[in-house]
């Protein structure tokens, strides 16, 4: 068999939580909530398992999950997404983001991508013939380049790749950043394709802003988004993706014949949930006191961080501390020290030196004070 | 955007689901039973909600449901798949087909299809840029004629799709296809694809043989299987594929970035609930009982039939009642008569004048007398 993804390997999240369970390491690799979703949320969906919901649900999705999903999207972009053309629920937002790659790229596309980036984008564009073009942003970037994206611009260009707030460096874009790609997506007809699936978890005041908000990138992109960052269950496998009526249309061609449907009673349980905005507004100021109380217990440690802006995820530089580069370090702290964590250059297609680490901090306080003192003592 | 599936629309699944809704039609049209799973599992999935089981499942799955899948295949097959490296778990049977093909198809790659066939097939196909070869078998057919199949086979043909218990003819393939499958495909180094999502309901007698009892043909095979059609869960989107080793590293990469994983509480709930073959070998009677019931209340209408062998559909062919072609009836028989059923030329690449149309009697016993009333009465 000849390899479709002769580069790609396991995943460097599969590979450190098996890594932490080996060696029984507090786990702040893989970005997943250490606690659980809330008790309400489970008994609605027992409520609609035994209420008999366990059929197909249709291709694009239950009807009060759509209309959930567009209503809370127009109460924080101003967009009305129509629920029965411009709404689909997805088996996650790796989904979303799979079938939207593969509903614009053709062999021989470029598409701009984001260096460090989420692993699933370039495999994604593989897939479908395309060719990842980086622009390599530093693992603490402070503003992105936009003529160095604009320098990346080919005729062959058909897309770019964004994800606000940012997996690793938990940036949040600013308004100015979504200004300069709207005009930048405009003057060559790219389709944008948005990760945002953090979009519930930004900090200091600071506001999510997603495409959906300007009127001109709206119109030509695929919002990703996902329940699993923002209600605790990260293993259901619920997400969406929201676009324009016509690549929507394109869209459901793939994902019918990708997972066709997606898990019934989980889509009536978060609809109806969803109907509680506090629900998800909550979210923002819960992870803004875990990042806190994490950043402030590895102060005295020596690492050189700026506290994340959104996301659940906190990178530290450990330049001043060590040689090692980032994934010896990660593996050897997992194995030796019982902390895991994420090194950065996984994140990246090529070769780094960055000392960097990606820690999750949706962990129970106490697991979050005890890693803090378990790598005081090792570094 | 430029189409990447040209010729595709909605599934006609999706399209008579939709009619038949509107016009209050039964609706005997897609393939999901109208009654509910078992309380026990719908109770275990509750224990695993409650129980925190709601994060990422391992991207390969959930090692017990992994085990039992290995376990079951196993006592009916004698093939010993090892849970670790050569069982995955997906987002039902529709994400397993999809990634196979995906894994094997290269550009310019053929592909045997025979037709009808489930039209998930030919879209993933061409999505990897592989080109499907059909070989077409009439909706009522006795035999393969593997004299055909071996015509089709060029220096460029990288794989074959089979389906057995097969949607929508009912047939089930005996000892004697496999075996000419399996020199067929040794032959000529195809890669086989095998649909097997009905494999627990077959009829007056017979066996399922999965590719995976033969050991040539498995070491060279995807075999694919889902539990919606066996525990009444088809909205629960949890299927399966088994493949040796090697195959099965290669499926996985794709896998991990399409989904990653898979609803974490109903692998639990369904790896226990495997613990008592009962609950899946009663299958093959209960609906056997529902096809007998189905035949003999529409035998005096005057269609032209031969009992199901397998899955949960019958066919029949109506050239004697009506000239019309059969989307046409079936479309009309939702409107004006309350009966949805499916077009069995839906399941053709191109025109055909067979006059069949496909019945699903997962339905109460209720339903199906009264859907056989409404026929006799219009017909
Ligand atoms: C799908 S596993 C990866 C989870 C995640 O989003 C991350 O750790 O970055
Ligand atoms: C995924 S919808 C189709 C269900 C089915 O298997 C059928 O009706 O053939």
């Amino acid at each position: 068999l000849q390899s479709k993804l002769p580069n790609v390997g396991t995943t460097i999240f599969t590979k450190m939580s098996a890594l932490a369970e080996e060696h029984r390491a507090l786990n702040l690799a893989q970005g997943f909530p250490e606690f659980d979703c809330s008790p309400d949320l489970q008994r609605l969906v027992d409520q609609y398992v035994r209420s008999g919901k366990n059929q197909y649900a249709p291709m694009p999705g239950a009807l009060p999950l759509r209309e959930a999903i567009a209503k809370k999207t127009f109460e924080a972009s101003g967009r009305e997404y129509h629920p029965v053309t411009e709404v689909t629920v997805t088996s996650g937002a790796t989904e979303a983001l799979f079938v939207a790659i593969s509903t614009v790229v053709h062999p021989g596309d470029e598409v701009i991508v984001f260096e460090p980036a989420y692993d699933s984008y370039v495999p994604a564009i593989e897939l479908s013939g395309g060719i990842p073009v980086f622009v390599t942003l530093d693992p603490h970037y402070e503003s992105v380049d936009w003529e160095a994206v604009k320098a990346r611009i080919t005729g062959k260009t058909r897309a770019i790749v964004i994800n606000t707030p940012h997996n690793p460096t938990g940036k949040v874009w600013a308004a100015s950043d979504l200004q300069a790609l709207a005009l930048l997506a405009e003057e060559h007809d790219l389709i944008v394709i948005s990760d945002e699936v953090y979009e519930y978890i930004v900090f200091d005041g600071r506001q999510h802003i997603s495409v959906a908000s300007i009127l001109s990138l709206a119109e030509r992109s695929f919002v990703c988004g996902s329940f699993g960052k923002t209600f605790h269950t990260t293993g259901w496998k619920l997400g969406y993706c929201l676009a324009p009526a016509d690549l929507t249309a394109e869209f459901r061609k793939i994902h019918q014949f990708l997972v066709f449907s997606v898990v019934t009673p989980f889509q009536f349980a978060v609809a109806e949930y969803l109907g509680e905005p506090e629900h998800y507004l909550s979210l923002a100021a819960f992870y803004e006191r875990k990042r806190d109380l994490f950043n402030e217990a590895i102060k005295d440690i020596g690492f050189v961080l700026k506290p994340s802006e959104g996301s659940f995820f906190q990178n530290v530089s450990y330049a001043n501390l060590s040689d090692e580069n980032d994934l010896a370090l990660a593996e050897r702290l997992t194995r030796e020290v019982g902390v895991a964590s994420i090194p950065v250059s996984a994140f990246y297609g090529r070769e780094t030196d960055f000392k960097t680490l990606r820690f999750c901090f949706a962990k129970h306080d106490e697991t979050l004070l005890k890693a803090a003192e378990l790598l005081r003592r090792a570094l």
